[in-house]
């Protein structure tokens, strides 16, 4: 069954950055056939649903390079506090008293926002890996998963088992779910458990996911401790072999600058969850122009509070120029592709979306751009990351099937989702 | 004629922030009549207009304290630019081919977008300030207009010929328009003409309203040229003998913050054009320490590029965290008064409009929070302020009359609104 997006404005985000006016989308089941001038399309595909784009522009979906969707359900449970007790005061204890099936609504409500948001694909890391991918495949969303692990040594087994039985994931869902090996950080992780998480990463032949430099005391302690940076250490342990997905990297000198580039690793930028623990100011530019893959996530929602790619965009593209002094620091058309290809490269999915062309999954939003904010007309990419809002994503596809449309979700069952939400949430937080 | 809001959850924003739940909202013309718990209301008011607001949450409307409506024509003009540039190069220019009726379409485009985001006051300084009080009158919005005036002497006739016919407005459109004198800044006004717009304002028993201290550039002239900064310069020619209210200070030193403390000067926060335009941080946290009344301003949508007092708010909330290094700096609460009871008084409209309460003109907004970002149902000024959208605003009463319903504007044709700034953006920017 082909679905075809009709009379519609394309973003591409391909490597050229084709723009094409009123043209179209053909998905052949989860692919895209075509994406392009009407000009260009061979068949007519008499038999093929339709959706009419006019006055949408259509974008790759946005991707969401770090968060524990799980966490939603610590929505405004604790705020104005710093990471660290913020961590130990409230939400270490709070997590104590979470189920597995408290994990799987916490994951649908997180995911609707997501997809209301134009959030196609998310990387995660946090516990109950395997109730975050029931919820994923019941909901149609991407997503790539790491069971958070921490501890001095390799001897949770019981960890071990849910990473081996997350990886069975990876056939299931329409093969929307990929994994990765999740050590949360270099804080909460020996050395040698480091060394462990790399060979299960080797083992699984997938990448590593980890929290890195995020804090000025992170990196000072790391020194203390390892008489380097976190950055260095990481690259002593022999982890920067594999890709590796680095969320924050907001206290960078210039040494690590350097071996991050040289190492390929990818960085995810968390503006509003730096800001809203005050870690800081991530170096964004100085990366970009070192030529490292940076891409947008949004940590969890009880530290952000959304899961909003397009809002980190917009964000991180106004911080950059206040923190740089420089109003052409991170343009419009750099933000944009951070969304969206970029994060696909980042979670080493840039094979399968992120961009709209022919071959690739068929992850689509459609924006309404006919609202007071998109006028005059003008640059398209200036409009939505200076002027957009998540709200305005009218249409979300997810390997080919239809998630939301005119805003309604089509997967979801909100009412039982807050329902059940309402339950967790006096149980656990009273 | 009667309008009762029922079943409704009420932030008041009064000076002791009570809070209703499932209360009730009385509107007697363009007043309100009552706020508060359904067991407080005497009447039954049988024949009166009800609105049903069940899941929403009633806020005072937000109070936008810095804008240039009719610059919303050059949305999406001009970006990546440092203050000076942008002006000299990009908007003076274009600005030399707007007419008066560009300036009534423009206001309309900039107001529509104000009352979706739930902005029911705006303070403006422009050109062409009768037929932005115009489109005020026909779209049923608050503001205050200044004209704005620049130059080395007091011999602009046709200017202070509009300032005068400006003043005449002040009994027009249901009294929803008030005045200011408008001096651009220090830099565009000489010490003499400063002087004159400081009569001007006497004259006319209003408020000065200026850009004060908005790039570090303007502090250093100033400090070459007249010996002192722009704060102090103000204080020295005598204009904060009247209320003023100083737009941006992103740049003030210890001296300063103490002269517009002890002169009441009111400021507006503008940090989306200020970190667009790479000014820097205003030292808000500061400011509010030091009793200074703070409230929030967009800017023109041609440097920000919203008109969104909400997103302001978040934004805003932010920064002063990651800029401070304290987590717990500008909390929701004080933000949200920030976006509305501090907006009311820095526009010296304090018994006006700003909170929800027995005498108050009716300016209310209502908001929609039954979206997956409002869940859990933790504490409300966070969730709005770091979870919540523009978009979430359902309805919105300016002087007792709705604006919006359902999101439906109810004033501005929209299409005639597009269809004529279309037209002008050929005409102007080609």
């Amino acid at each position: 069954m082909k679905l075809i997006i009709d009379n519609i404005d394309i973003i591409s985000m391909d490597e050229a950055g084709h723009f094409y006016r009123d043209g179209v989308i053909v998905i052949d089941g989860d692919t895209i056939e075509y994406a392009g001038a009407k000009s260009g399309l061979k068949a007519d595909h008499p038999d093929a649903k339709r959706v009419d784009g006019h006055g949408m522009l259509a974008l790759p979906g946005f991707v969401n390079t770090h968060t524990h969707v799980a966490m939603t359900i610590f929505r405004g449970y604790a705020n104005d506090m710093a990471l660290w007790d913020w961590l130990a005061e409230k939400i270490w204890p709070a997590e104590e008293l979470l189920t597995g099936e408290d994990a799987y609504w916490a994951t649908l409500l997180g995911a609707a926002e997501m997809i209301q948001a134009g959030v196609t694909t998310f990387a995660d890391m946090y516990m109950f890996m395997t109730q975050t991918a029931r919820a994923v495949e019941d909901c149609g969303i991407r997503a790539v998963l790491a069971r958070g692990l921490s501890g001095p040594d390799g001897s949770t087994d019981e960890r071990h088992r849910e990473v081996e039985e997350l990886r069975t994931w990876r056939t299931r869902a329409q093969g929307r779910i990929t994994t990765m090996i999740g050590p949360h950080s270099i804080y909460t992780c020996s050395r040698d458990y480091l060394k462990v998480c790399k060979g299960m990463a080797e083992k699984h032949g997938v990448g590593i996911h980890i929290h890195l430099s995020e804090t000025e005391q992170e990196v000072r302690d790391c020194i203390r401790e390892h008489g380097c940076t976190p950055v260095r250490l990481l690259m002593e342990l022999g982890l920067f072999d594999l890709p590796v997905l680095a969320a924050h990297c907001v206290h960078l000198n210039d040494e690590d600058i350097e071996i991050l580039a040289e190492s390929g690793v990818r960085v995810s930028h968390n503006p509003s969850s730096n800001l809203k623990l005050s870690s800081g100011f991530a170096p964004v530019t100085r990366l970009l122009e070192r030529g490292i893959c940076v891409a947008f996530g949004t940590d969890g929602a009880a530290s952000n509070n959304n899961l909003s790619v397009w809002k980190e965009m917009t964000l991180a593209s106004l911080i950059a120029k206040g923190q740089s002094g420089d109003p052409a620091a991170l343009p419009a058309k750099t933000a944009l592709r951070m969304a969206t290809a970029m994060g696909a490269k980042a979670l080493s999915l840039d094979k399968v979306t992120g961009s709209l062309e022919k071959g690739k999954k068929a992850d689509i939003i459609l924006i309404d751009t006919n609202k007071p904010h998109y006028f005059p007309k003008g640059d398209r990419e200036v409009n939505l990351v200076y002027s957009g809002y998540s709200q305005d994503v009218d249409t979300v596809i997810v390997n080919g099937r239809i998630l939301m449309a005119g805003r309604e979700l089509t997967t979801i069952d909100m009412d039982r989702v807050h329902y059940e939400v309402d339950k967790i949430v006096s149980r656990i937080l009273g």
